[in-house]
């Protein structure tokens, strides 16, 4: 593998030393940036773009070429495994996702296997491969996965869903059937994920999009727990260098302080929550990553710098932050803003640094 | 006026002893009752509803008759301001509220004035009188209004969001005219509001649907600022007995301190904040009102009580909670959960008053 040329990402991640405040934005290879639709539009629908290693690629370094970002993250989606479960996952022309074969029932758990990532999901391992390879050392490359329960979510509801009716009925009637669910999709994000570190992801991130749905108790039982064995599960170290996990609950910011006690390296934070506080509330425990209003970007370039500004100043000094977006940037927002956005970052997080 | 025969909630509202913990349930007057869908079909769409003060006065008694609910609220819409503004409010079907003419720019917001409750509004006082006489003492009445930061997402977005791009351009653009905006809506809300108290309602809640999406700053300045406008210009007083004010924003768990530096007597809670630790956080400031997760009533009845226990021993001894859902009922319950829960209520909740 070609060494890294910034490996500032990694580095604040593990409250290294950094000379500015590194910055990626969740969906960053996404709808709106022009080359990104030309792109998909060539493949065909959403999941016939994951699963064509070289198009992936070719998406997942479009946002590099145009902004100085300090990392890149594979193209995919969280909804890999349960395709690779046999759950038949469709996306309608502009609708979210479908599977065929929701899991309901106690036998419809019992048939789910944890996939083999270098078999069903060898499509995630090799564009990950492709990758790392046209990288060529310019950032380090995350790796992903779901949560086990956002994952259920899908699974037990059969798409995207409000009120989460069908799974929360599960968690309060049958919660040994949801256990036994959410040990099949630990296990199988367990194995994904470090296959996706032999494969060559430098970093790993679980998102938990969904956790923010469920009162403090249930999250730690239904989701916290699952993500914590995920955690104690993960290769973390690879090529001679730590392989830092981050965990990232939508909604979540009130349960930072559990969250810390995972073992994850760091916390995604949605912009709701101070950011400074955050700090605070976690000490040394783990670094941040986030949080501006992705809505910003909807603002001024002078109105952007100055948000970031502010949430520099709420970090404060040092290292442990990675700036981010609290979600995923916004398809109508102009890929110039994004611009203004990033390298606003660098410049004005350069005296928080020594 | 009738006197008043259960006067529980407004006692608990303003932590009063009580013998038991009163409780109600957001959207208790909805379509999970199969009366409810028959009056709303003779009523034509859900504006007629709204508008027929008469049939919003049998709805809104419909789960009364059902349950021992210790509170009724007015059935009305948080948009019949906009509406009477001049907006334009229309619900297609199936879908949610549309404004023909949304307010974009100086111009649209200079148009805006504080409508006359007892002319353009007319039909919600109406149906308070109405509500009030039918319902002949045995529960208080809850008037309410939307929070401006919430009534003004509708008014700018023309409908429902779900990233709030127009509005937030607005706030960070042009916080000056969206400041002007919510002057004008925080005035209409507290004439709307005294309005209802002089008609009848004893009890009044602000809800602010949409607070939770912004950051800690902005709802500082954009919504609790005019929630706390409207709470000074209240008239809390009427028939003789304070008229409590109650604060909901969903998703708000991580901002109660400031809430509760309003001046309302109470703050609405969702299911993510642990009701315990909510009480310690606000301390004998505000009383408290929630919060179980709505998709506990999928649930067993068994289940249910498990659930209205463990929320009662989190909040603990004494006065100054108000049982409800966490958010509106779900279509889907079936009245015989909802039922199951009030009665466990009240039955679970006596050994924790003297």
């Amino acid at each position: 593998m070609s060494e890294l040329k910034n490996d500032r990402f990694l580095r604040a991640l593990l409250k290294q030393p950094v000379d500015y405040t590194p910055v990626w934005m969740m969906r960053q290879a996404g709808r709106y940036l022009p080359e990104y639709r030309a792109t998909r539009a060539k493949a065909g629908d959403f999941m016939a773009l994951c699963k064509n290693p070289e198009l992936a690629c070719e998406v997942t370094l479009q946002p590099l070429d145009r902004f100085p970002l300090d990392a890149a993250i594979l193209f995919s989606d969280i909804l890999t495994i349960p395709d690779a479960m046999g759950l038949g996952l469709s996306f309608g022309v502009g609708e979210g996702p479908k599977f065929a074969h929701p899991v309901r029932s106690a036998a419809d758990v019992a048939k789910l296997g944890v996939p083999d990532p270098e078999g069903e999901l060898k499509y995630v391992m090799d564009a990950v491969r492709v990758i790392r390879r046209e990288l060529n050392g310019r950032v380090p490359l995350i790796g992903f996965a779901g949560s086990p329960w956002t994952l259920a979510t899908y699974m037990v509801e059969g798409g995207s869903s409000k009120e989460f009716a069908v799974i929360k009925a599960m968690m309060f009637d049958q919660p040994a059937l949801l256990h036994k669910l959410l040990d099949v999709v630990a296990r199988s994000v367990t194995s994904y994920l470090n296959a996706q570190v032999a494969a060559g992801a430098q970093a790993l991130m679980i998102f938990d999009t969904w956790g923010g749905n469920l009162t403090p108790r249930d999250y730690k039982e239904f989701s916290l727990r699952y993500m914590q064995s995920i955690v104690a599960g993960l290769t973390r170290e690879a090529e001679d260098r730590k392989v830092p996990v981050i965990l990232f609950t939508k909604g979540g910011g009130q349960w930072l302080e559990a969250m810390a006690e995972t073992g994850a390296d760091a916390l995604g934070l949605d912009w709701t929550t101070d950011l400074g506080d955050a700090r605070r509330r976690v000490g040394d425990k783990v670094a941040l990553q986030g949080n501006m209003d992705p809505s910003v970007l909807y603002a001024s370039p002078e109105r952007i710098r100055r948000e970031v500004s502010e949430i520099l100043a709420s970090y404060g000094k040092g290292s442990g932050h990675v700036f981010n977006l609290g979600h995923g940037i916004h398809q109508h927002v102009e890929p110039d803003r994004a611009k203004a956005f990033v390298e606003a970052v660098h410049e004005l997080s350069r005296p928080y640094h020594n």
